[in-house]
Formats: C-alpha cells, structure tokens, sequence
C-alpha cells in the first residue's frame, strides 16, 4: 500500500513519517512564544505548524493524540470500514490491522510529534489551562497559559504574546438511562480498536455515526440493532434521506427502530470483563428494556449519542473568540481564537482545517486574509447511498432571509429525482437532489446571498442536498456554486455532461422560473 | 422500474409515453414554415420541441429514428451494459432485454414521434436537403428545403421562413482492410441490437466506443481482443488516463494490443449469415492478420474506428452557420443553424443539447441569449476507471493563450495522485486530478480566460482532467469552476468535505503558487 503525500489541507495517517528534521521537546518553566495551539486535532495541528513554518515561535499542546479524533478513531477508521465492508470477501481481522498497523500506528503520534517539531514548534503532552478562562481575560501584555505535562512534569506557565489559538473539539453525549453506567458499552473508539466484533450490537442514535458504524458492522455479518430516538435516521438531514437510508439498512438486514429509547440496561457479569489493552473481550448477553415496551438483548451496547463542544464558543468569520457575556455581536477577545467543533461552525475535519487556514492567513498576513465561508460548509455521511449537502435547508434560508430583513418568498426550491434522470434509470438508482435558491443575491452577510463574492442581480444558490450514490462527490458541484455564489444564470447554461448524475443539476435548475434565476447582462448575438 | 422523468434537457428513451396531444402529421406538397429542423438527433428534437413549444410552426424531419443515436444505440444502451456488467450476476440476455423493451421500445420511435407532434411541431420520417446545400445560398424569402419521405410518398417542398437548424450528426469512420467489407462485422448499433453475444471479439479502436464496449462484453464472458492503432487507449485523453485504462483491462482479461492494426482479414461463409431481423447470428471464426505479424482468430470483429461528421459546418459561438468558403472569420449565413456533432464542438449528447437551447433562445429571444459556452465542454468515457475532462489540456491551453496573443507562461499545471489523498488512500483508488489555471484571467474569447463571464483579476482554471472512481462526478465541481471562470482564490478557500475524492481538488490548486491564484479584492479582518 502506497503512502499518502502530506498535502497541508489533510489530517495525515500517523503511522506515515514525513521527511521534517526531528527535534526533542525542550521546555523550561516559564517560556515566552508567538503563539500558543491548545488542541491538535485536524486544524489545532495544522494552525500550529503554518505558524510555526511563517516564522512564529509557537507551542502546540495536547493531552491525547496528536492528529486527533479523525486520524484516529473518526473519519480514516470509519471510511476503512466501510470500505472493507463493502468488499465481497469483507474481512474484520484485515481492516482491523489495515486500522492498527497502517493509519494509527497501533494508535501512536509520535510521528505526528515528529511532523509538528519538524515545523519548529515546541510541543507538550499535557493538559493546558488559560488564566480566566477561553473568552476571558486581559491580552494586552500575552496570554498567560499553564501546562500540566502527562508525564508528571512540573507544571509550566507559557506566555502567548501575539495569539492563543483554541482547538478542545468536542464530546460524546452521555445519556441518562438507568443501568447504562454499570454495563460495557462501546464508543466508536472501541469499535476502531476492536480485534474481534460482537455477534449482535445495538447501536443507540442514528446521526452519521450510528449509521455509518450500523452499515459498515452489519457488512461484517454483526446482527445490528440501530436504536433512534426521534422518527428517523439524520434527523439533521432532509426527512427523505433519513427514510431511503433506513430503507436502504432495512433491506440488508439491519433492525432499525426509530422513536426507540432505552428505558433499562440489565447486563450480566462477564459483560465487564476487559482484555489487558482495556478492550472488553467476550461478553455475555446485555438486556434492553426499551421505551417502545420490547425488550433487545445483544452482546454489546455502541453509543453513537453525538457530540457537544468540550468548550463552546462564539467566534465570528475570522474565527475571533467573541466575549461569552455578550454573545451576539460580542466583542472579539484580543489574540483570543478559536477554531474547530468548539465554534459550532460545523464539526468536521475540513471546517477545522479551513478555520486553520483563516487564522494563519490573519495572523501571518501574507495572503490577503479572508473569512470563513461559513455560507458553504459542506457535509457528507457515507453510508450507501451517501448523504450530502451544503449551505442551507429550505427551512434554514427562509429563517436567515427573515432574519436579515428579507423576504422568505425570495426563498425557492427545487427537487429532481435522480432515479427518474437518465443515469439514475440506467443504474436503477434511488435518490434525490435539492437546491435551494434566493431569487435576490443581495442580502445579509450570513450565507444568504451576498458577501464579499457577490456579483449577481439574479439568482444565486444557497443551499443544496444530494442523496443517492456517490452523493458526496456530486456534492462538488454544489458546493462550488454555493460558496462561489455562481449566478443561477450562469449555472443555467452548463452542459453538464451526459449522462452523469450530477447532470440532474440543470434539471433542477430548470426548475426555477426566469423570474428566479434572473438575466446576466450579457449582450445578444452581434447581429 | 420507475419510468425516467421528461426533462427538457435529457434525451428521453422512446418507450416512454408523454402526455402530450397526439396529432397525426399531415403534410401538403408545398408549405411554408418558420423553422425546419434536420435532423432529430437530441439537439434537433429539442431545438424542434422548444421553437414549436414558442409558437413557431415547426417541421421536423429525420431519414432514422427521433431521439437519434443516444438513445437507441449510444449513450442509454452502452450505459446499461456497463451497468449490468458490474453486477455479481451479470445476464446479457436480462440487459438486451431491458434495452429492447425499456429503453428503445424495439427501436420503434413511434412515442418519440408522438411527444414531437404534441409539442406542436410537424414531422416527417425521409430526407431532407437544402437548394444549394447547407453552408450556402439565399435566405431573404426564406430557404427552400425538400423532402422526400420514407414512405414512398411524393417529394415534398417546404420554406423555412425564419431559421433552418441542421443537425445531421456524425457517421462511423471506415478502414480500408482488405477482406473486411466482405466479412460480417459489427458496428456499436450491432452490440446493442444482438441477442446473444460472440464467444470472442476483436474490438478495432481504442476511443470512449471501443473502451467502454471492451469492458462491458468482457464483463459478460466475451474474450475481447482491443486492437489499437495508436501507442495507447484513449488517445484524446492525458497518456496517464490511457495507461491506467489499459491496466485495468488487462487486469480483467482483456488483451490490449496497442500499436496494432489489422492488415487482411478473412471470414468463412457461416460468418455472413443474418437472421430476419438482419442481426447476424451464430458464425463461424474470423480470421484476423496484423500489421504486428500476429495472427488472431475471433467469432466477430467489432469497429468502433470512430465518428466523423456527417456534413461539417463551421459555426460561431451562436450556432449560426458560417460560409464555408471563408471558413475562419467566416460570415453567417443568414437564417442557417447547425448544432451537434456537426458543428464539431463534441460529439455528445450535452453539446447538442446545450447548442440548442442556444439556437432556441435565440430564436424566440424569450430569455436573454448567451453564446454556446465551448470553453468548458465536459467528456467522460465510462469506464471503471471512468476518464474526464472539461476543457483545455495543458498543450491546447498553451496554443490557445499564444494563439490569443498571450504568453504561454502563464498556463500552470498541477496534478495530485488521487490515491495520495486521504480517501484515495482509504478506497485504495488509484487515478490522478489534473488542473491546467491561466494566470491571468484576461484574454481572448475563447475558453482562455476571458469571456463574459469574466470577473477576477487572479488566476482562473481553463481546464481539468480526472482519472479514477466516479471521475464524471468529480468533473461537475471543475466544470462549474471552469465554466463560470470562478478564481482560483475563492476556489482555494473552499472547505471541499473531507474525506471525499474531489476534496483532491484543494490539494491541486495549493499547487500553485500566490502568484497563478491571485488575490480577490476582499477586505481583511474589521479589526
């Protein structure tokens, strides 16, 4: 298996070394440097080595792994999964070691340690704290930030002159259910490290975790119960997506069980029992009493409940903490920043490395900076069929039209079945595509319309959602639109190429009346 | 299976009724008209369907089928096979079967006959010629055209009083071989019309036809022999994309004989036989000389040596027919259209498509009309991988800047290795994305940078090419960035979703140095 190349807007697998010179940590007590990157997820570790490569002084601490959750137990694991699972000859033990030997490292960073010194920043396993608190504090003479090492060190006290940069992610959501604390229950954490799968698993919350974890475990012949409390999968999602995924899950055999909570865990003794490496290794049967009135019993409990910032913030497009006290239209805190879960900006990887990005860019003021572009971020689960979209729902758009002083009724939206295009008949697909426009591209500045990328008196999309296959590579197309704010017009005009999927964008353009998608000023024939 | 939608920008396979008025034609020996559409390829029904749609009288004609190669014999069958060849229990005779009833009603065209006359138009099935021939003579008093139906039935004269729009397509290119006229070969119309298949197969041409056709018959059990003139598969494409196709066959069984041109062939008697339905059945072998000094035996030759068009034009931007005697530079001919593959501007459904709403809005002048976009013209040939590209390669790019008076300089290319990326690593893809930027988007007319459109000081992308999984959805996000001419600079601060396949586009244009992206007019941060 070939390495992946280190481009600098991807989290990079650990296990891979990168040819930067190596460096031992060196910290004194009391130390003084440009910047410090407190967290080392995707965008912590990217902001710290951009400083530090622009010439900063810069300290990057975390207390866990550097790389992060993706690397680690998200996003490579996850996708890993799922594609073994989708191999005729799917294999656990395979993807198992592919996970453990060739993206984690047997989860060891020491060569993203190693990668991050080789930038010439300084780094510290540890816990870091700031005076006062993330949105607080004075910033006029530095930040004032203390360290406690893991390795028992004594604890050091840094001062961030010209930044801080906050990167603390998130955390999973626990759930009150009576008995859930005394029984084994697995995170994806225990699923990526596993050796050896339960026979049966019931999977408690149908985000993009759960149904990522559902499909790719029930590839690996795991009996699945998938567990949603609400009345569909993807609650985030259009109702329609969460419907053909269930479906989809329903006809491989998955137990899906919506409006489904967990009333009761009765789980027996060897439930409890974990191997040497914390894993918990052959367990007897855990019984659910659940809401609905049945009872479940499976050899194991995964929580997929979500995820809550660790440390919410407010940020504004530069990624500028804002003082918690006044919220809205807060006041930025002076060298306070944050990037990542922790501003809600949208909790994936390449909003983490896009904030990066936009920090660095400020605070190194080489590039002309630029905001966050937080009118286009976009999502994808992958499950099969994948579900993507970008910008805003039909329900967000009339809200933030509303909200900036303007007409929902600027608010249209169009939908084509992509079954019924003529690629989506050829492959017997099963999807849908959607776009949201507004009619006026001349709005607030919060992604619904104008913004400095304005250039349109017609139409512009603000929002689109795909689902079907390879729904999060149509999503390209979308996304480009909708952050460039390529006019309606313009989009109109595009001979897609026949008979790709994404070609079912023209027909839903089409959709749009004149009055919508408006006229560029371009001049008619010469004669 | 769900019946495919009528949108109007998608060829619509035959079998599927319309709820337009059914109206039979009747035609008098002298008429006048305000358009006469030649040639009912999807262009020409479109163009025929739109004018008539508009409150035009329209007549419409085609020697062959409504609704032309696409659906009949091109686009929809081939897609169908491929699609069938993948599937773990892959029938021919389930996918002939589809393609007769399902797709093209037994290439019977009598529904698309009926949606034509529903949209008003009028039709007949015989040839159609123009006095004086396409590119020429007078237009003042209208342009007479003659029609002499299918049927036997009188020879017809008809005034096209605003516009005549041709659309006559293309025709196979012929080898001269000696032995091959008098042997049974196939064309592609064969392959889709044939209810069995050949044990084995010698496929001549190496192009999108005889690449996607290899793949599919190889997937159903045919041993397929790919004869190829040239040093490699899809010779119109980056080499990367031919090499790694060609790995891929070989991977499968095909045999790629690349440098290889048949020098004699001879067939025994069996090998000429036909059933009634002219389709020839169970024959005997072919014997197949090559230039190589090879011999090769096969139950059947298949050509696919290629398409020419059938009466080439050249057109403007506008579709309007330009006088052949002048050629470049080359005036309109007065109420005289072409669109399709004639016009030489791609030999695909969506460039006929496309030309069409061209020729139709400008016609109707309803909307504000816009040239044909031919600088970003989007190809995919199916196969896995799939091969795509929108645009200027890097050569043409450089032709076309020098040729629009710009220094060659400043086209840069960047190319990433889809495997090197985080998904390409997880899929274990392998296939590369190729950018080809201007750095200055400010030249000439035509597909260089400038154009309507225009509206950056930066660089922008003037072409791309994608080799790999779903490559021809990859291609919708470089198509809209071509085609709009979107900066690089707001191109760079997408935060494409992470971990998909077109995310690579990001790694690409970090590629290119501050100096090619440029910077947009945005302020930096308020503070």
């Amino acid at each position: 298996m070939a390495s992946p190349s280190t481009p600098a807007s991807t989290p990079i697998p650990a296990s891979i070394p990168t040819s930067g010179p190596m460096s031992a940590t060196s910290v004194s007590v009391s130390r003084t440097v440009d910047a410090v990157v407190i967290g080392l997820g995707p965008g912590g570790e990217d902001v710290a080595a951009r400083l530090a490569r622009g010439g900063w002084s810069v300290l990057a601490v975390d207390e866990h792994l550097v790389g992060g959750e993706c690397p680690y137990y998200g996003c490579i694991p996850s996708k890993m999964m799922l594609h073994e699972s989708r191999r005729e000859d799917a294999s656990w033990a395979r993807v198992a070691r592919r996970i453990r030997e060739e993206a984690t490292d047997h989860w060891d960073d020491r060569v993203a340690v190693e990668r991050l010194l080789g930038t010439g920043a300084e780094f510290v396993h540890g816990r870091a704290e700031i005076a006062g608190g993330p949105a607080t504090g004075p910033a006029s003479d530095g930040t004032r930030v203390t360290v406690t090492p893991n390795d028992g060190g004594a604890r050091q006290t840094w001062t961030a002159r010209r930044a801080v940069v906050l990167n603390t992610g998130s955390e999973s959501v626990r759930i009150p259910v009576p008995g859930l604390p005394e029984a084994v229950t697995w995170t994806h954490r225990d699923v990526v490290t596993a050796e050896t799968l339960p026979a049966s698993l019931a999977i408690v919350g149908g985000g993009p975790v759960g149904c990522e974890l559902a499909q790719a475990l029930a590839g690996f012949g795991v009996r699945v119960s998938l567990l949603v409390r609400g009345e569909r999968l993807l609650s985030g999602e259009a109702p329609e997506a969460g419907e053909l995924v269930a479906e989809r899950f329903r006809s491989e055999g998955i137990d899906v069980r919506t409006g489904t909570e967990i009333s009761r865990v009765q789980a027996g003794e060897a439930s409890r029992y974990e191997t040497s490496h914390g894993i918990p290794a052959s367990v007897g049967p855990v019984d659910l009493e659940l809401t609905t009135g049945g009872r479940l019993t499976v050899d194991r409990v995964l929580l997929a409940t979500g995820r809550v910032p660790r440390d919410p913030v407010d940020v504004d497009d530069w990624c500028r903490v804002l003082d918690g006290a006044v919220a809205e239209g807060g006041q930025p805190v002076p060298g306070r920043y944050a990037i990542g879960d922790m501003t809600g900006a949208g909790p994936f990887t390449h909003t983490s490395m896009a904030q990066a990005a936009v920090v660095a860019d400020q605070l190194l003021a080489g590039a002309a900076p630029r905001p966050f572009p937080r009118h286009a971020v976009p999502r994808v689960t992958y499950t099969d069929p994948e579900v993507a979209a970008v910008g805003l729902s039909e329900g967000e758009a009339r809200k933030a039209v509303e909200h900036g002083g303007g007409d929902a009724s600027e608010v249209h939206v169009a939908r084509v079945d992509l079954g019924a295009s003529s690629r989506g008949w050829i492959d017997e697909v099963r999807g849908h595509l959607t776009l949201v426009a507004r009619a006026e591209g001349n709005a607030d500045e919060k992604g619904t319309g104008k913004g400095s990328g304005t250039r349109t008196s017609g139409g512009v999309l603000i929002g689109a959602a795909v689902v079907g296959p390879h729904a999060g590579e149509i999503l390209g197309a979308l996304t480009v639109a909708v952050h460039a704010r390529v006019p309606l017009a313009e989009l109109a005009r595009i001979p897609w190429a026949y008979p790709t999927l994404h070609r079912s964008i023209g027909d839903a353009i089409a959709q749009f009346g004149s009055d919508v998608i408006g006229a560029e000023s371009g001049a008619g024939p010469a004669s």
